[in-house]
């Protein structure tokens, strides 16, 4: 059992919490439009494909395994926790690692909107003051608010080494580590303002990296580095203090 | 068994998604934040609410039955869809309804930046002229994108009559009723000139309106008025064409 992983190539994008999911699993994988456009790499092809695929995804990330087609980073990972053991079975458990995504989900969008305020079809250079703005609320009210949330939330779990799901790790753990890394990325001088406030959530970034397989993948040429073509970009102008 | 909800009182907001399933399912259910202070309503007592509530949520809505409390408009309507069969049981179903509500989460999140892309911190007022751009945006690239989108699955359902996910109606389909009906309200214009192309959509809304509990909820005291408050909002310098 391979899995196709669909992602516009070049950038980690949302593709990159569904990667990092199955390199915690030592899941077999494809990341099909990184390949040679021969073998149904490139973004054209996957474009087709969206048109091909049934039932129809929306947007990339898509995950093709066996007949099954899912979209959607968070369905994705929701199917990816249960098969590989990445969640908790139970359905409390399933259910609170779920909510921990979609609010990393919401963290991730506006993430995106700090240099796209106005629209996804303009370029950044046309929408900068905008985007100056959005940055601002983002670094002063909403990175503190999401990142003192999951911070409070791994404190509260007690035991030093826990996740945001008690002591197994999860999916979720993966993708705060994921927001982590591209919020100091963008906005380094945001992030080292917030720092000290986030001692909980820096240890569990940390101990994520150092794991078997993600640190592996992470020395790869699989892990593309941060850029300004992703969600988190870095554009001193929009950087300051949180 | 009684669940309780816990949202925002004078909005429809993210919560009617949430009520939708449960009128539709004939759940018995406390609004609780819309009933007197001394029965915990009101805003105030909301935000004390969720200090105090665990596992944390980040924002309402809130589900709270029995043991259980959940967050995420879309993670609440996984678990009321597996409880009330407003969503397929076996695996592929379940999955692509819940991607069906995640693809219209984020058509919701959009509708939301077009009155405020800056920052929600700000009034309306303060960002006026960054709304006129988001929204020309949304309305010329996003909605028809989206609900072509929805469209295009509803016609190749087949069958007049059937939803979303086939025959048996879902939580998707009746947040894409609610959708629909918001956007009407916010985008008068936009919405009428891709009416033409919306047929089934449009067909889906108004089979979801004569469901009778639906049909009741509509028509009681329960279900809130759009609103400038909430969600979708008529701006009327924000609509034209789409």
């Amino acid at each position: 059992m391979v899995y196709e992983l669909h992602y516009w190539p070049g950038i980690q994008g949302r593709g990159e919490f569904v990667r990092l999911a199955l390199e915690e699993a030592g899941a077999e994988y494809v990341d099909v439009a990184r390949g040679p456009v021969s073998e149904g790499g490139g973004a054209r092809n996957l474009a087709q494909l969206m048109d091909e695929l049934a039932p129809a995804p929306f947007a990339p990330p898509i995950l093709v395994v066996e007949t099954l087609v899912i979209a959607q980073t968070a369905n994705i990972l929701l199917f990816l926790g249960h098969r590989h053991k990445l969640a908790p079975d139970e359905e409390t458990g399933r259910l609170w690692v779920n909510q921990l995504q979609l609010t990393i989900a919401d963290l991730v969008d506006e993430t995106h909107d700090t240099h796209h305020p106005l629209s996804s079809g303009l370029y950044y250079a046309d929408q900068k003051e905008a985007a100056k703005q959005r940055s601002e609320h983002f670094r002063r009210e909403r990175m503190p608010k999401y990142l003192g949330y999951f911070e409070r939330i791994l404190k509260g779990g007690g035991e030093s080494g826990a996740g945001l799901a008690g002591e197994a790790l999860t999916y979720a753990d993966l993708s705060l580590f994921q927001v982590v890394r591209g919020l100091e990325y963008a906005f380094p001088q945001a992030m080292a303002s917030l720092a000290p406030k986030l001692e909980a959530t820096l240890a569990l970034a940390e101990r994520v990296e150092q794991r078997p397989n993600i640190g592996a993948y992470l020395k790869s040429k699989r892990r593309i580095p941060f850029n300004e073509e992703g969600i988190f970009r870095h554009y001193p102008e929009l950087d300051g203090k949180a």
